[in-house]
């Protein structure tokens, strides 16, 4: 039974389906053929951090790289490498996820990874750009300790795989949400385009909102938890769509931009420290570093067919937030700081 | 008694308050210290369309423009004069709304009037950026029939006033809402800083949403009600921010990017035939067209307490386009189309 | 002989080669095969003015679209329909240029003139964006008279054709450029991509510029000229580049990017006052306004080859620009203001 | 004697005066009151790289930040930080300059200074956002290695000094610009208002061009220069603004617009593998991190007064392009590769 009409119990939380569209068969990012995720979690004591790498595909990245784009909705953040792929509309590394002071380190750390699998990087084949997002844990981590090394990413990296952990891992160990523990959550959803079916999956790394504004599909639940004292809204969210939709990197854009529609359905807030940053690619092509031919065929979805893109968008973003939260435990971290799990609640 | 958990009664939804933040005296956009607004209004059988005008103050605004910005949260749509105030962060002329085809008409008119007033443009102080925004109200407005005209714009400038109706009138007199009737929606939110009292107002015209996700506070109202049918989401969003508050025009801009949240909260999801094209203003300064003095001083808000401007902002845009469809009568248009307001419903 | 070594003799001048690419069979952007051109001229007195039409193609535009971008160098402009380009990546309409205060009348005769070709706008095909640029001729036009009707835009685009006149014609009548006659100039170069000859054209609006920043090729002839007395620099350019290159939205607008580098080697400093707006298609694909089929093939330029692209663009801006005040004659206007032919120094 | 007409001799460069505004006392962006620049210059065989460090002022920059902007010519490059930079319009860590695949250390680096200059980052003050921009240095330096070292952004921050050296040293050490040595260089101008001057001050990092097509105020020097093979154009070039003018972040990012003229008149032809990155900050106002008073005042340039801001701005641009070049020597890095002094060909 539910404990208050805005509160709903565990089990109607795990059977919730948000909005209308079919999910893909795991419910994750994962759904989009291909595409894998891996963590490197650092959890002793004060550190409560960690890495996230999503991978586009399992060939090399740099070589075949993929159509993409970045929506920045609020730009109170230290991420990097949206300059490139918003001049060149490509993906050419994985993405990493960590925490805001261990940017430099990971972009490094996935730079050496790079630069192993490509002998020509730096000689004939140009640089690299390395593309990592971030959010600030430090509410529970003690980030001045800057505990990720270098060599930490390629854990994260080599871990890929198409079932991967949700809640308090990864990236995702030290975030808070709604004052509520946060972290990597995911979602997917079908999308039927020509008698064919296709997957937009999204990752998000919940580090926003504050609890009572939470509403889960419509119900003020975080009104109804009053136990923990309120706090302002600080984090972020970072959020990467993947999809074997053929869109262009303008499409993409567009995409991205429905991302804080699904946002705001949870209560988000959007308040000035937050880095609101989001990625996206379409694995529907694979673009050659180099070409032998100046010309080359892309198939691209008619405007008028993009509704159904954006639906499941916003639909999979909520859902994604809400599955962060479902599968994130209580965490401790430095001094002792306490972030209770939404289902300490219901 | 309500007919349904989900539709609240007429009594509700008059005395719903959204949000936490108090309402300005009116709850209107003319609560901001010297805005008004006026209309024309032109409802004649085929012909359901109008013009509404927004005056930030009662001087002359070219020669004492406003701080203002814009933000165009999705781009399938016609309005003008975006360009020169992203560039030069100011507003020169009152913002005029109406239907997609007219906005040329409507440009046009705007300059007949600001040229009488200033007999200098054109001459020794260059020209004039006129600024209008449009939604859509072919489905029951004979937009073909092009049927305003430039004098109109005199009449709806001219009949500025600090109060004015909501609903069918105006610009919003064709537009359709949830496959409701929309229009013209305002309300205001109050903000203090340094123990002083700031308005924040909004103007929406809406013409956007499917009636099957339309939620009021939470309430899936529009589930609920299923008389209508169902057409697909194509239409539009105009909003205007006005607000005393002193802030700069990235801090404006800053402010609109928030205006999509209160939009997702009442079921918007943004298709892609969809013009949401927002303006922001604050009174707070007039900056001469002409300055003697290179130099000039101007007050702006500290970052860090623009939080509650934000929510000022989020409630208020979900209350503007609640109060648009709460005061929108039903309406038989072209070839006798018949849009029936929200109240029919409750 | 030259008067001056850094004034050209108009011998020079009409044989100079700029850059290193081959220019296209005349030397306009209608080498771009289907690209047309056609103004209407209004001279009178005290009027100095017109328009200028740009057809992509033939066909039906509005049905048939072109892939285009804009870029905003300066947007101390009022031209109008960036926006919905920018969003969708189409161009649905010819791009028409006229003086500043003319644009709302310009766009409702484009509108005009696209609800006669296709009747089912506003009825089930929505709306359609129309493209007006402009620059300010008010030094020599008597501007705050309007003069422009609605019915004149007919007259400019019926009279487009592969041939059309430079200098102080349609748009052009009234511009000035490096406080010399200006107005309507044009250019090509060829791009050779898989063995395949590419025409890239330019269109640019001439009214900015300081006589003594005036460079021909490196000459400093403005300041080698120095009957005239110096103006401020408060004038525009607009410029439109087609092509049958294949290149998407994104690139194009790269491509927009270097027109101020052809522009800054003429001597352009980009004041304030200026409104330096860019347009941008490809003709290479049409794209149905609807369509069956969610997804079709387009043709795409690989990146790594795009530099010879960009080098087309500033050579033939470049080019452009100097064909504008070639072909210019000495045109006296309002108030009996006189401006004189660059070809009266030479 | 000069060697060729278009070959000035090294006297007449040194002596070259670009534009017509008066220069600030030592030419370089520390005439701006307060503005410091250090190198970390590492050249060991293979190994030819380093940093540069500049600094706005002398005191906590991030407790006393400075108003501040980005503009993105080009985006194929991997500086970071531009996203908060836009997002806020401040400043709050010095700007670093350094190899492309260094950014990641130097950022580390540079948050490591950070930390220990600020106990209160990462607990009570939310984190920090370095500041990194970069060219690739890959043609005579191994970038492959990875040499810089989190330690040594130390060492180029605290050389900072009102006086320093330009061309091959610091960030500069392996550029090359138009197939020549390329590197630091700076320039400033002096801009007068009400009656009072203000300086503003540019530094590049010149990593871009090919030889065919540089120019020296006009004089085609490079087509004139044969010894050396062409390469084709993949540089990039960053640039940094100081001033103690007071502008906003818009007016800055305008400011920022123009550097590419600069450029141009160069010979630059930003090629797709360019990345034209440009920062700007004016020293004008701190704004301090957090603030008791949620108000305060800012002085402003009024905009009619902008242009010879940005004429400064070109003309600096220009004349710091030339003095990177006029100070690199002749450098031979990886494999014996040998890049050549400007100065050999005078």
């Amino acid at each position: 039974m539910r404990k208050h009409p805005d509160i709903p119990t565990l089990a109607e939380l795990e059977e919730l389906k948000i909005g209308k569209l079919e999910s893909g068969h795991k419910n994750l990012i994962s759904d989009v053929p291909g595409v894998t995720v891996g963590h490197f979690t650092y959890k002793d004591g004060d550190i409560q951090t960690g890495i996230t790498a999503i991978l586009p595909h399992e060939g090399n990245l740099f070589k075949e790289k993929v159509v993409a784009a970045t929506y920045v909705m609020n730009g109170f953040g230290k991420s990097i490498g949206l300059m490139q792929i918003d001049e060149l509309g490509t993906l050419e590394t994985p993405i990493l996820l960590t925490n805001t002071l261990s940017v430099g380190r990971v972009a490094t750390g996935l730079i050496q990874y790079m630069l192993e699998q490509n002998p020509d990087i730096g000689l004939t084949a140009g640089s690299v750009n390395p593309i990592v997002g971030e959010c600030n844990d430090g509410y529970i981590n003690a980030i001045r300790n800057m505990a990720i090394e270098e060599s930490h990413v390629r854990i994260a990296i080599e871990s890929a795989n198409e079932s991967f952990e949700q809640g308090a891992v990864g990236a995702g160990t030290g975030m808070v949400a709604f004052n509520l523990k946060g972290g990597i959550g995911s979602a997917s959803r079908i999308v039927t385009l020509d008698q064919k079916r296709y997957t937009l999956g999204v990752l998000v790394l919940t580090n926003f909102g504050s609890l009572s504004k939470f509403t889960i599909d419509g119900l003020k639940t975080g009104e109804a938890i009053q136990e923990q004292s309120e706090r302002a809204e600080q984090g972020s969210m970072i959020a990467v769509i993947a999809t074997d939709i053929p869109l262009s990197d303008r499409q993409l854009k567009r995409v991205l931009k429905r991302i804080p529609a699904g946002m705001a359905r949870t209560g988000a807030y959007f308040g000035t420290g937050s880095g609101d940053v989001f990625y996206g690619f379409s694995t529907a092509h694979r673009i050659n570093h180099s070409s032998e031919q100046a010309l080359s065929q892309m198939q691209i979805i008619h405007e008028t067919r993009i509704d159904s893109v954006f639906q499941a968008t916003i639909e999979a973003t909520e859902a994604a937030i809400l599955n962060s939260m479902r599968h994130a435990e209580t965490t401790v971290g430095r001094d002792e700081r306490v972030v209770k799990s939404l289902k300490t609640f219901l």
